[in-house]
């Protein structure tokens, strides 16, 4: 068990570290937007963490490594101290990568040595969510990084891929029907989950369906090609103002070039895949499409419901896909339920009744975020094999387009109500 | 009933007006912020309801009064065409008030000859909605002039009472406690209700408790004073960076005199009654509030399910009190459940499951606004007493604090998981 | 000597109130823009000004009308204390008009019983600084309300003249030579004028000459038809970004309907005239006009050595024309030197050799706005006729449009180096 | 002569190289505000300039190097083409710092080759405007590095020197006395010198002083000791609102550090030194502290006809100090005439008379920023010690501080008028 936890911890940090080798070195510096953190901010803040939360507190004699980064790397612990303001972490250009790295590794060292020499339940929690904490900033590491390209007009190439990505060809969309009734939602105790996940709890469905695959990008292109993004009557009231102000006419990355859709993807400026599911819209926009539809989006207790018992399969970071991928030509039940695009869900992100953060610091990591936030399901293709669960709620603004989201359709049962 | 209905309307009507007594006519013309719309633009924007929705519909032969004012009065709704820019609604000095009571009354006179002499069902439900409508924006007049006149260092009265308001001293709050299970919520049909009330459903509630009594600005005071406005542990993330921006340190309207806290009334400046509901709030300090009591604000069922047997009184707009009022010193169970002030619940406005909006343009009125808002409850002393009701939910962005907006505490019931 | 300013003082007061007399109450009160003031606060400023600095200082045992007005209508003076927000002055309904023309008659009432028992030079002399000053606001009463009706889409008409603006039918320009050389520019002492246009000085002029009249509004259509808002290489950099940013197409108040060229008025929404003089264009637009017609627009010192001997006529105020009038068809020399509209220099409003303010409060009259604007010179038809003169300096940031500002080109005499 | 052009090339380009030794490539990419371009950009900018308007017209059969870098590294050259934008070139990660350098060999080779072979007036008149205009953009990598340091708590030193700097230790300051009269100032054709400075041209000056040395830390520190930041009255208008909105309390660089100040410099955070020249500051203090001493600044054609015959010693970017230094002990006349920092000039930026900008794109080097910008004269010790001369115009706008901008003063001569 502590062997485990310890090969966890190399094998993830390894990972994030792996993920970095297509950079330059110019490449880990810049913060193209203030929801994108710089790679080197991301290499370095997950290491601040576990240092933060487990080294200054089990490894006795801990000296820490510098008290700059105290302040550098904190994110939005206020518990902790002051933080260096948010949007500013693309000015920093030292310490210099290298030295992140070094940073990284000496914290590494002393880790493993904790691990080695301690064991104690309360620490192992926190390492296990240092872990988890490093995951979720792997797939920050992957779209901060398609966004900082996405605004060079040289179309940088992250991944330049020696196979073709792998195609479906599943043309049709089919309907899974569920009864509803009184079901079960959240985490129930045996693995990791986070605070928000829990409590487990009952609640109560009507009867639904859920399309049986993603809505891919060419049916997507059906809607822009009928004007909706002309339609208010289509729009949440936010959402028409936003793309009239933003002046969105598509998704994040595409972009027309002599006369054809392309979209800016990891691997570089390809034409839009129609068959792909779509990726790199907005809360407003999936609400507007499903609306489009005569349908619409599901709640995050139907997705769970329906995904709870189905395996955890489709591309994730491991694959280098770094693209979601069409749906198998065969297949039954729902498919892409995990990994490819997260799902937009129609529930805001509130908290489970009965939820309350863990004290300390550690309760800022996720309770304060619960308000004008939408629940998206599933992980994609941008996040780490490991790290997805049915219970896992990840959480964006309704105008996020720069995270891989994308749309799964619901609706009532016909006899439903 | 047709006789019925025409009386409603004209009183509806006549309040609006009664409303506009105490006004000098500049106060009618001046915008005081985005949402606060100009005295004139309500008067004539809730004339123009019932002239696009009934008149034009119903009346043969009907002759627009104004083809300008179709744009000029049009709120949001885009089937009706295009619309006079919300934030510049201040900019219209012309048509003068002289001539927008001209066009009221017009239209009353319109209005009276349609009711007398047909009847129809649909038209019955959509002059009852904009009888709402006008409710509404009754209470809009009333929050938004005591917007514009807190701007003003003169401090303007907006009513000169006669008689001091009455006052309960009702020191210590107690709590009522519901055991929670299946119940439903949501309006069941019989007269009138928003399309945002339906359809009435089934919810599961754990065993809750609500306090019997408003938070008032004493205890508020107490969280003031304890420094709750400078600890980040108590606030949402995007409560805090909002009070950072907007400096805020007390409610809407409060401030320092003579070392004394005043706060601006629709009376006049006067010293805050600590006994007296806490007001002029937005979400993020009602929530920050109830955290650092280590209770909670309820959901919007919660609040129903306690409601929903319970009269209908307290001090609505008709009281003429345009201040919420201490609860009364005696009486069992909850209090001050409807009037003095609108109460925050920790529920976002989400759509009830299987809510679909009316089709055509009154489909605009609420659907679209399903979008980073909470639900208040209970209406406020600005709220016309017939237009309130259990199943009623009100909606406002959680910084929204110019409307009459408290708290009302609630707690998982002691053994409650 | 005492009763002619006491004449000129209650002159000018009812000039101001008779500007008003088109009014709704409704006018009065709207700020349209930060620039463009409410007609109540001008009304009551220009009153304030009077109260301030002279019934303050000279009338014995003086009480103030109302210590809240001392800080609700100091527009700028530091040294007298605290200003209301100038930006907020439109929140402000009360005082109301007819208190604010209360406030009024009271000063007038004892400014007449000081003038008629005192008698000081530096009162005297504070005094006619308050008719100028009044005289100032005369003008953006004018412009203010323009601006303001200009807003609104039933284009108010502001004056409905009795009979037809003269017409000139001048067509074509010539030039007017001077041969440059040693001269003096500035105010030489004698008669009121404002510190900035002193001292007087010696200025060394190349030889040049100026169009001999205004440029007509058919003249910058022409540069408009040409593709003159499209050509970056016209413009200053500055002016290329802000008419970029505004998206400026034409001159302020120009809209186009049913195909041809409208332009709101004093007089309410007209067919361009396209011989009249050019108006409402920022000295951006004024610099690349000139640029494309390969001249230059005159420095102030030009443009005051030409005009310094001709005499003061041409539309002001008091002609009620409100709009600017075409050139005469015949007439020798420089034509529409004085009224009809300001005239753009390339001259940076700068201190004249020598330059100091005043000391005390109405040091701050002029001389701390000297930084990033331009010199105008020459009056307007908004313009009160008894306020003009050749030395006279208007001064506007490089983007205003919002006076009446034209073009009077000008170019090197053709062997002038 | 050929070959002089050829070697001025080199060099010049070289020492840009030797500006970048000290910086890792992370300090090469971020852009840490619009007005200051990261060093990657500058270096490719400057290459850019010799490929546009050189190599492309000039190098039989040239071949682009990229068509790319014609649109990312355009500065703001409409005749060209489009410009990628200003604000964003901090979000190119690539072409990296290495692409970036090849670049400049590629191009460096090209010219070497031209500049060999080829002799052509004009040709030889851009080419030197090249090796300005690289000149240009050493000191603003420098001043760019400055602030982008600046930005860092880490306080990154740029350069590590061997040697302190060199101390002067001269008290007290005197005034030179200028009789006034005729003059000219302007470029008199022998000689590089920019459009702007052109042509030479004839000025009236009175008699006038300037104060024999540059004000120094310690003398502005009185200004801010006696509370200069919070006396309105010192400010221009636009320098008040300014300070209030940005905060300023002190020079750009400053901060006080366990009760002392310190200044961020290039050689690190230090102590400020009390006897060197105040750097970093705008306009607005400039304009503030002058007229706080009771003084005011001179005019750009003040400040050249003192200069006109002075040698031009002072430190400049080669003595590597990288900081202003004290005057000298002893010393006559005019000191720290030329180096150290630039001069504000109470001149704003406007054409000579008789000026016009080159034909072309070039056409747009200097004359279309002559809106809102003042003149600021004598070079720094960031500039190249060649590129300074007494007819030099300099220019930013009155807000500007990261430039290594201080203070001469200057006064009218006693019986001056």
């Amino acid at each position: 068990m502590k062997m485990d936890l310890s090969n966890r911890f190399l094998r993830t940090r390894r990972f994030t570290e792996q993920l970095c080798k297509p950079l330059a070195t110019e490449d880990y510096v810049v913060q193209a937007m203030p929801d994108a953190s710089p790679t080197r901010w991301h290499l370095a803040h997950s290491t601040w963490f576990f240092e933060t939360f487990v080294l200054a507190r089990w490894k006795s004699g801990y000296q820490q490594f510098s008290p700059d980064f105290q302040y550098l790397f904190n994110s939005y612990y206020n518990s902790v101290g002051e933080q260096f303001p948010r949007d500013r972490r693309g000015l920093l250009t030292r310490p210099t990568v290298v030295e992140v790295f070094a940073y990284r590794h000496a914290i590494d060292q002393c880790m493993q040595e904790l691990l080695a020499s301690h064991e104690d339940m309360e620490m192992t929690e926190v390492v296990e969510l240092g872990i988890q904490h490093e995951q979720q900033h792997q797939e920050l590491i992957l779209t901060d990084l398609k966004y900082l390209f996405g605004c060079n007009p040289l179309w940088p190439v992250y991944h330049e891929p020696g196979a073709q990505l792998p195609t479906g060809h599943r043309a049709s969309a089919g309907w899974t029907a569920f009864p509803g009734g009184m079901t079960s939602v959240g985490h129930d105790g045996s693995g990791f989950a986070f605070d928000t996940e829990r409590p487990r709890h009952k609640v109560l469905l009507r009867p639904f369906e859920l399309q049986d695959r993603l809505v891919s990008s060419g049916e997507y292109l059906e809607f822009i090609e009928s004007g909706g993004y002309n339609k208010p009557e289509l729009w949440l009231s936010l959402g028409w103002s936003t793309i009239r102000q933003q002046e969105w006419k598509a998704p994040l990355y595409w972009s027309m070039h002599n006369g054809q859709w392309h979209e800016f993807t990891l691997r570089g400026l390809r034409p839009v895949e129609m068959g792909s599911p779509l990726a790199h819209i907005s809360y407003f926009e999936a609400d507007a499409y499903a609306r489009w539809r005569g349908m619409r989006l599901p709640t995050e207790a139907e997705w769970e419901h329906a995904a709870s018992d189905l395996p955890i399969d489709g591309s994730f970071a491991e694959s280098q896909h770094f693209h979601p991928v069409e749906a198998a030509e065969t297949g039954d039940g729902l498919l892409q339920v995990f990994g490819e695009v997260w799902q937009w869900t129609q529930s805001t992100y509130s908290p489970y009744p009965g939820y309350s953060p863990p004290p300390g610091a550690l309760g800022e990591y996720n309770g304060k975020f619960m308000c004008n936030q939408y629940v998206l399901r599933g992980g994609s293709c941008a996040t780490p094999a490991g790290h997805i669960r049915s219970t896992y709620r990840n959480f964006f603004p309704p105008d996020a387009r720069w995270q891989f989201s994308g749309i799964r359709l619901a609706r009532d049962a016909v006899d439903g109500h």
